[in-house]
Formats: C-alpha cells, sequence, structure tokens
C-alpha cells in the first residue's frame, strides 16, 4: 500500500497538472491578469487537500510578449505563471512551485515534511 | 465576400465557444463562483470585438448539485451558467445568451441590430 | 428576430472557439499530431449543425519549435493547426477556416451560401 | 531534497490532473469515443517520465446518458473514464488509476516500486 508521503506527494501533483491544463490557453491581457490568478487560485483550492494556492500572473512578462506582436492579448502559457501551493495530506505537507527552467515552465516538488 | 452582420455573427459565435470550452471542467464551489465568473467575462472581453460578457455562476444550482454528492465542489457546465455577451463589428451589434432548453444549456443569439 | 444565415454565421463561430479552447494547451509532438488532429475534427462534429471538421495538426512547424527548445513536445497552439469547417443550418452553407494572418493564427469566414 | 520515490509520485499526479482537465469538457458521442481516447493516452504520454497511459472512455456509459436527454452527445467527464498510468522517474516505477468511488471519479494511486 502506498505510505501517506506518496499520497501526499500524488495529490501536490494533480493539483499543478489541473491548474496548467484547466486555464492554459485563455486569453489574457495585463488587465485581466489579476481576476484568471484569483480565478485559478480559488478553483484548484476547491480539491481535495489542497490547503492553499497562490498564483502571480507576470503582467511584466505578459507585457513584454504583447510588445512583439499585433494582438492586444495573448494566451496564458507556463512563462507568464509564478505559482506556489501547499498540499496536506494526513500529517504530511508538500510545497510544490512553478518556475522557469531555461525556457520551460517546470512544475517543481519543494519539499516534503512529514 | 461575407457582409458585416455575418461577420459579426461568426464573431459572437467564437466568443460564445471559447468561453465555454476554456472553462468547462473547473473546480467550482458556491464560494469560487464569483470569481472564476469575473475572471471568465474579463478573459473573453480580451478577444476582438467583444464589447461585453456578463456571467452569472449559479450558486444555487451548485448548492442544489452538492446536495445530492458526497464531494463539496463539482466542476463548472453549462447549468450553472447564465451569459450575456454583446459583440460589436463595425455598425453591426450582436447580442447573444446563453440558457437552459430543456436540459441543454443553448448557446442563443438574441439580436443584430445593422 | 435572428435570420437562418445570421444563426448559421453565429454556430460556425461557435465551433471554431470550441475547438481552438478545448484543445490549446494538449501536449503535442510530430508523433502525436495525427491524433489529436482526428479527435478534435470528430469531437466538434458531434455539435449541432457541424457537417464536417478537417484539421491539420502540423507536424513541420511542430519539429521547427523542437529544435529550437530542450523539451521535446510543447502545446497544441494555433500557429500548428490548418482548420477547415462546413456548417449547415436550415439551408445554408457557411465554410469557415483558420490560417495565420502575420503571427495572429485568424478564424476566418470564409463564405456563406443561402 | 525530496527523494525519487517522492518526486515519481509527484509526477504521476501531474500527467493526471493534466489529462482531465485538458479534456473534460470535450463534446464526446459513442462513435468519438475512440479518437478521444487515443489522443489523450498520445497526447500525455508525450509529458517527462510517462510511460504509459491506457484511456478506456466507456461507450457504454455514455450511451446510457444519452438515453435520457434530447442531445445526441455529452460532455467528456470523469465517469465516462477509465484510465491506466505508468511513470518512471530514476528507478521508481508508479502505477495509478481513475476508478469511480461512488459518484465521484477518484485518481488513485495503485503503486510505488523502488
Amino acid at each position: 500500500m502506498p505510505t501517506d508521503v506518496e499520497h501526499a506527494c500524488f495529490e501536490a501533483g494533480i493539483k499543478f497538472g489541473s491548474l496548467y491544463h484547466q486555464f492554459a490557453g485563455t486569453p489574457v491581457s495585463p488587465d485581466s491578469a489579476e481576476s484568471i490568478g484569483r480565478a485559478m487560485a480559488e478553483a484548484i483550492e476547491n480539491q481535495p487537500h489542497c490547503a492553499d494556492v497562490a498564483v502571480d500572473v507576470r503582467t511584466d512578462r505578459i507585457a513584454d510578449e504583447l510588445a512583439s506582436q499585433s494582438a492586444d492579448y495573448t494566451e496564458l502559457t507556463g512563462r507568464f505563471l509564478d505559482v506556489e501551493m501547499r498540499v496536506e495530506y494526513a500529517d504530511v505537507t508538500v510545497r510544490t512551485a512553478m518556475e522557469m527552467k531555461d525556457d520551460y515552465p517546470l512544475m517543481k516538488l519543494v519539499s516534503v515534511e512529514d
């Protein structure tokens, strides 16, 4: 049988995959960044064992992208997102984050405390 | 060549399909209903020719659904949504809405004014 | 009351917005391009009044993108898609397509025949 | 620092959340079930450490749903999906599955082998 630590890490991964693939592709601009960030956090916090989600939709990076294109909005993708989550399962606390690793938005397991 | 009226109606449809299929499946509860509704409206208003979007995520219907199941959240779907949009293309104004028709959430073309 | 032509154009837009926002963000590689293209077409053909959908997921453009990054897959987005659709509503036939306009994947109303 | 086992379980969760929230809400019928199932499996297999994904879109359950409604298609959701995945990270193999628990589609950690 998987342990509580293993279950906790699995649950933490589910939340990250859910957050990313539910919202990737959403039309986003600097003006709408705050509302989508809040909605992402509150939506994923509904999921079981999800204690806290913080999403910062990076208006600076969106503005940089818009400076080089003709449309005045773009699509939400990993390089516009700073995300931190805390999952609690039984007595285990798992912290995760998304950060850029070279050109790839890496979902990262930060710490597991039992 | 398609007319301005035809283009306006096409654009109005794009917005509705986008709104629905970007956000369907999002975890939602009565507490998170307001934030996802606002994010949906602001996201779609980024799209070209989209003058106004109003989204009411029906907490009453979500609460009814939760009363009959074991989890304390559910997935966003059409029967939880009242949506109205206004698209403006050239001199044409198109109004659309989503409403339940029997058991099916119907995306409806309400009026086209040239 | 909106006309059949107006309804037909609205329905054609719904299909395009649905196709794009359901599938944008899907992990895609040259090897998985064919299966996602077929699934997109068959999924949207389920929708009312949708007579035919053709999706070509451009493996050449995906390969170009992969050549300049570290990961061996990317996310599905408009510049990887050539799409054509035919919607039939009452006696009206609407043809639509997606094509690149500068750097923006434009959903285009091609023809409306009554 | 998190262990290989913890990373493996986190990665397994990511794949499940991704699969579910990318594709939930897709229009589906008995005829289109096979193509969406194949596309889901091939899309998620692109992700790092994902060794195998099997998706069975349950046409029997879709047909049951259609028997009680007016439309001839529905939206993809958890109760129509039987999913099994195998993730390999370093020397760890993680097996996961989705199955119904009462009325809730549970993403389940089946085994972790180091």
